[in-house]
């Protein structure tokens, strides 16, 4: 990707209020008592939200509203640069996914809550209000409160729900991604079992996000992983050999993994080791099959389950192979670690991304532009979502809403 | 039970050496580097035994070899007083336990290797070895090596394979039973999770003998248990009021567990209380259904799989709720403790006896008697194990191998 191409808009001067209800079924009034302020500030935003749960091309709208008014103490005003469209997002419009996003404070009203979608977002601090020292104006962050409605031009947040990222060692598009899945890769990583150089882990859905980001991380940890993969692709040669690229030491694909022979091969692999991590994002057959492969004292992680079948595995793995078996949610990590732990993490990731040991995944900019009407971008937003959910992107799509002039 | 029934009997003084081969295909004739040691004590020994994996009416047999030389150091020569037959041992003998016996030393020769039955039971020391400073004559132990042997009269074992047990506090049935069942009670509730007094704990497979003790250890700490079991018995509201009687907070079959309903009466129970750990020895839809009701953060540890089902957890279980899976194998606890550790459990567990907080489950002795042929003792075993497997015994058998005149 090229920075350039997503570079911030500095859209012409503009301090009307305009507010384009597009689906005015799924979109309240707000009412009196929460009357936009106009300010002094020069340009208005745009968001995509819902007020009720379901399919999102029957429940998401794009809305215009005024510029944010200063900032309250302790708060920041955000333009968001590039906010990712993940699988879960979909998920939480839906109304199925188990984190439920706080109605946006500005857009709603007591009986009517407006959502804005978007959990991943970078952003700039365009102001922040009293009593805020950490950040300043032009500095860039991501968001570590878990559903913070990153779709919008703009928004008003706590200071302690974002997390500073530098924005000289990051490229746009990697700061936007930083948030969820380099940081699950990492930590399922080193929460669960202290691995040494050396060791080895095996991982299936290894070529999705996080996968990708697991392999690089692991690489440069001087872990060894095996990186099992679906068998239905056409381009199945090209993809192990990105995935090797990227540092992994051994691709196979789940029809490789359900023939009897391959627990030898492992063994040649690992020549005897224990494989000591097991990481799942895929659930069924394809993980029973990946934990019988794991040594003993191992730790099988899961954090999510693309064959939507259960977690099925043989009682005697955990009684006389200790296996132990977790799962691991981002969203549960950033609210159960302070600041400094959070920081420092993203720390070490940037540094990864700095040395070059850890590239985004391929991915491309869906950009709102301000003129465009409330109904276009809408429908943009909800092409873009039919195809992600048809399986149609190969890329992740990273967001830009642009300020409304 | 009364211990009186199965007093030892001292038999009659006699030194010579008798060893009859029930069933010569399976029991090598001890070569003659390996031959038996006359002594001068005064009683012969008998042993259950086995050289090959198989069914125990095919591969067992009944040996009677001469009485123990002196004990070498740092070992000691018991008389064992009652050895449990449990499930497991008969799974070893087939060879289908992962647990691998190893070779009665003076039984076996280099190319036949004769194993004997029995993992857990009571023995009385007769002699120690040169710097043996912890037990003495009379002492009674217990094993906490798997595996190692105790259908037999009498065997020398290494002091740092056995725990001493104190005689004045415990009947020998409460002793021979305190190696498996209690401490993997006890152990799976303290390893996975700190329990405050107050907190709740589900199990199924409530009435066997490790379900018994949670019910028990548990009441003792002053936590709740909600106890599964299976509904086709008879005798359903008897095992309810025995198991309640034991401090169940509440019972429930199956069939209840398996209704729509049941969530609602067990959130009534603990008044939304989150259930902190789960304990499983069945598999299948059972242990499902059971982790379904399983709080935030919980654990669930399986030591048995009564349904030969697999373990089948959705894995939003283990990403949203936090579930963490673990299995639980005493073996396992006692390779990896120290001897003072696993002096600590043991007095924790006598302590409760004494205080009649823990009971033993329901018993009856079989006795080898001393003047019975190795045929008859052969038979009687198999007899028993065949009862147990088809699941004729409604009780625990203890079985007492006594002295050949």
């Amino acid at each position: 990707m090229n920075p350039a191409t997503i570079c911030c808009r500095r859209a012409s001067l503009h301090a009307s209020f305009s507010r384009h209800v597009v689906n005015s079924r799924s979109i309240p009034s707000p009412s009196s008592s929460r009357a936009f302020r106009t300010s002094s500030s020069v340009l208005g935003n745009r968001a995509i939200v819902y007020s009720n749960n379901g399919d999102p091309s029957s429940v998401l709208s794009a809305i215009t509203f005024p510029d944010l008014p200063p900032p309250p103490p302790n708060t920041a005003n955000l333009r968001f640069l590039l906010s990712p469209i993940n699988p879960a997002d979909i998920n939480v419009i839906e109304g199925v996914y188990p984190a439920k996003p706080v109605p946006h404070q500005s857009l709603s009203s007591d009986d009517s809550p407006v959502f804005v979608g978007g959990n991943e977002g970078l952003a700039e601090v365009i102001a922040v209000g009293k009593g805020v020292t950490d950040l300043k104006e032009r500095d860039w962050v991501v968001m570590t409160k878990p559903q913070s409605g990153t779709w919008t031009s703009g928004r008003n947040v706590d200071v302690k729900d974002v997390l500073k990222v530098p924005s000289s060692e990051l490229s746009e598009a990697e700061a936007a991604t930083i948030t969820v899945n380099p940081p699950t890769a990492y930590n399922m990583l080193h929460d669960f079992v202290r691995l040494q150089e050396g060791d080895w882990v095996i991982q299936n859905g290894a070529n999705s996000a996080v996968g990708q980001a697991v392999i690089q991380i692991a690489a440069a940890k001087g872990l060894k992983t095996i990186n099992l993969i679906r068998n239905s692709r056409e381009d199945i040669e090209p993809l192990k050999s990105h995935l090797k690229a990227l540092g992994a030491a051994h691709v196979a694909t789940y029809d490789e993994l359900s023939d009897k022979a391959f627990r030898n091969k492992v063994k040649s692999w690992t020549e005897g080791k224990d494989i000591r991590l097991g990481l799942n994002c895929v659930g069924g057959k394809v993980t029973t099959l990946m934990a019988r492969l794991l040594g003993e004292d191992a730790h099988l992680v899961s954090y999510g389950a693309m064959s939507k079948s259960p977690l099925s595995l043989p009682t005697s793995l955990f009684i006389f192979k200790n296996l132990t078996c977790h799962g691991f949610w981002q969203s549960r990590w950033y609210d159960s670690k302070t600041s400094v732990q959070r920081a420092q993490m993203m720390d070490t990731l940037v540094g990864l991304i700095r040395d070059g040991k850890l590239q985004s995944p391929e991915h491309e900019v869906l950009v709102i532009r301000g003129q465009e009407t409330d109904s276009d971008a809408r429908d943009k937003i909800c092409t873009a979502i039919a195809r992600l959910t048809g399986g149609k992107y190969g890329k992740k799509v990273l967001l830009k809403v642009e300020e409304t002039p």
